[in-house]
């Protein structure tokens, strides 16, 4: 195999993936175009980097090395070995996945190593997961996919602790049971090292929610201490190294929009094994506006999830929920923690605190330390929300502020064209009302429904109103609820729907 | 949509891909990260190119700009503006073809025109590539991806001239019919504006090989030239940007070692109608080492090809050839071209000569020309060899070279260990000991058969002979072969095939 002894230049570029930058003459000596992989060498470690080529941004004898290329400890002028890469063994099991046979244990870990060192071009990734997206996986495959994911990051061992968490496929905008639910289990005595995701698509994910309270950006390190100390965290799950293969996969089905069962079942395991949950309740919303729509559909899942807990050693159980609107009235970050401070207080949403309540009972039931009645008793006496006080606290802020100040001072009530009754509010437009009006972003922008389906309307009154901190964001989230309608008023037992 | 106005530094640097390159501050203001996709405007013209990040190598203010993303008449210091892309629509038909539901001519059209405009990420290609590798195409959607295709590159009219051209699909090492088939049916004064390919996996491309005699890099000007003046060419297709789009996706197949069927078919047809060509002969090895191993295959094949030709109002035939070992004696560019020229002059392999004679009297048939013996006359009059000196003249070389002088310097006979029959030569196997040798960039390297399948021969006799241009290519070639075996010898009446 031919290989170049070149001098390291460390270039201040971002790509997104290893690249690195080679003279002309030296990808026509190494045999290499731009576009093609090469090994790059230093000191006893390899990186799989793509090549750019130029004439003269770097000169023959030198290699420009972009940041994700950078071997630690490489240095200016320190020499490293560039050499073109032999084709990765885990393309032909891709090939075999295309096929649709049913993939080795030794074939998944090779394709999950090969993701995890930047082996597979994105072209490779795409034709792998669809592949997943059209064959699917059996159990066997999505139990060794979430361990091989599971074994390539970070994980969190609790010792014989009694470790629980919660997760919500989502698609349900306001959903905010999760700091309710870890603060009451916290309170009863359990261990809930809780992480959640940003948002992508929605208006907030639960990380960008408990932001308004305090930091969620924790390495490891913290989050043990305040674990330790409080009994439970709130965190945002994006930096932790907690199955980093996952999220090279789901940089590309996002960009594709698909996202494979299997690989949603492993995604979300994988995440739960590696901060060391063992009990864990999944919330499958369903409904017309959900991601599920039909409780068949919701069963099947809830069966594999439970499936794939078994195969990991954890006890996994589902809550099959109402996913037909959204939950609690405040959709974007600081309507949502409102929300949630007004249900510890004993105020708040209905149905996001008996949401709460139910979750939270599943759970301290699974764990032997409750029911349903043992959560109430927590939450009502005022015991959740001094330890979510205290949770917020460890973290760097409180669970007391002035949040109404920090709502958007844009802010534009949408009314009722007719009297009658609330028959559909849609999830997905109510999202992208609030996205438009700054969420998740603009802390204090997004969409307060002042009714929720099935109350009764007049005309002239509020439905919603849109917060934003920006004018022309404000405007632009008017002009898009105009547009898109999401609330649907009719008479109660017509069978059409108006749109209104 | 946010949008900034940023000053041009045009870079040297290639990426096969379009690529600009943002300071970090400018990409927190478009709210873009590393490996997202802009669209770049310059004078009423816009490109989708990919993003890098830096802090230093590009100021804040400016667009740091490589080759790829280099629009028409920009200049340095040149005001582009730059802003998010919306999410190219066509990614909704791709999932659509990932359901397996066939795609409308419009989404076809769409695709085709995202892939023409880079506006697809390599994820996204190797998606849509993926899911017509397992659902396949549709007659109807492979003729309209075909005229898509045709439709984003040039195109040569050759007003009502009988335009005739030959493919073969290929996997069959020395198999260097073209340049004979192309002189006969240019002598018999039919039009033959042949492009070829250069070897990608292969130890030769025709190209490759006609590059022994002459320059086969011409534009699409000096082609109608040529073809003016001799009646046929002999040229790379690769630079002529005809359906250039199918080079997207080959280059991605090629990464992912898959060919799906239907896109074979819309690459070949595609190229030909640009092309010009009317009468379009499809030759398809069959046999063991070829690409299709059974006659049903090769038949449905052939029948899929003759459909799609339909649509597209061309006349195909194919003609299902013996692909069970390689055609000729040579197998690398310089040691092809002995072959072509011997069997110009009557002599050299019979393998070669019949199949040429077979394929372009198949050619003069559809064209009401003639027939075999047609063919048989023009070549052994001398008149196809004088129409061959012609076009190699016109282009720029010459039929008639001292070829035994350019074979590689360095040899290695490959003895016969026993005596018996050749039972098989591995067309793969011989076809990576020719590379191995250096073919086909070293154009003196390669391979000699000095006996055929069926052949008697003697421990001591030479089976072949390996010619390199560099010692270490001989000696790695030679260790390959000895490796690989290439050559299965044994008695005519055994059924157990036994290795040498």
């Amino acid at each position: 195999m031919v290989s170049l002894k070149l001098k390291a230049k460390l270039m201040d570029v971002v790509a997104n993936m290893p690249v690195v930058i080679l003279n002309a003459g030296d990808a026509v000596e190494l045999g290499v175009y731009a576009g093609d992989r090469v090994l790059v060498q230093f000191d006893g470690h390899g990186i799989v980097a793509s090549i750019d080529t130029t004439k003269k941004l770097v000169n023959r004898g030198e290699l420009g090395i972009y940041r994700e290329a950078q071997i630690h400890g490489v240095k200016n002028n320190a020499t490293v070995s560039v050499s073109p890469t032999s084709r990765p063994k885990s393309i032909e099991y891709i090939l075999k996945k295309m096929r649709g046979i049913e993939l080795k244990k030794n074939e998944i870990w090779e394709i999950i190593g090969d993701v995890n060192n930047d082996r597979l071009s994105d072209g490779e990734l795409g034709a792998f997961l669809t592949a997943v997206y059209i064959h699917g996986y059996t159990d066997f495959e999505v139990a060794e996919i979430t361990r091989a994911m599971v074994d390539k990051g970070n994980s969190i061992d609790w010792g014989n602790t009694v470790v629980c968490d919660k997760h919500s496929i989502g698609g349900v905008p306001g959903n905010r049971t999760t700091p309710i639910v870890v603060s009451i289990l916290a309170a009863a005595g359990l261990t809930v090292p809780k992480t959640s995701s940003r948002a992508i698509t929605s208006p907030a994910g639960t990380a960008d929610t408990i932001e308004v309270f305090c930091n969620v950006s924790l390495g490891i390190p913290e989050i043990k201490k305040i674990v330790k100390k409080t009994g439970a965290c709130l965190v945002w799950g994006g930096a932790l190294e907690l199955a980093p293969v996952d999220d090279k996969f789901i940089h590309i089905e996002h960009a594709l929009s698909i996202d494979p069962e299997g690989q949603v079942l492993a995604s979300v395991m994988s995440k739960k094994k590696a901060v060391g949950s063992k009990y864990v309740l999944i919330d499958i919303p369903i409904g017309d506006e959900a991601k599920v729509d039909r409780m068949k559909a919701a069963e099947e899942l809830a069966k594999k999830f439970k499936s794939l807990g078994k195969r990991l050693d954890m006890v996994v159980e589902c809550a099959i929920t109402d996913g037909s609107q959204p939950i609690g009235n405040g959709i974007g970050p600081v309507l949502e923690a409102i929300d949630i401070v007004d249900v510890f207080k004993g105020r708040g949403p209905k149905d996001l605190r008996e949401k709460s309540l139910e979750l939270a009972g599943m759970l301290l039931k699974m764990t032997k330390k409750g029911n349903k009645e043992t959560a109430k008793k927590i939450l009502d006496s005022g015991k959740a929300f001094e330890k979510f006080a205290r949770i917020t606290e460890a973290q760097g802020g409180s669970a007391d502020k002035d949040f109404r100040n920090m709502l958007g001072k844009y802010r534009q009530n949408i009314i009722c064209p007719r009297s009658g009754t609330i028959l559909r509010i849609a999830n997905e437009e109510i999202a992208k009302v609030s996205r438009t009006a700054g969420a998740p972003n603009d802390k204090g922008a997004g969409v307060y429904l002042h009714s929720k389906k099935g109350d009764i309307v007049k005309a002239g009154d509020v439905l919603f109103t849109i917060y934003a901190e920006k004018e022309y964001k404000l405007h632009d989230a008017t002009e898009a609820a105009k547009k898109l309608k999401p609330i649907h008023i009719g008479d109660k037992d017509e069978m059409i729907e108006e749109v209104i």
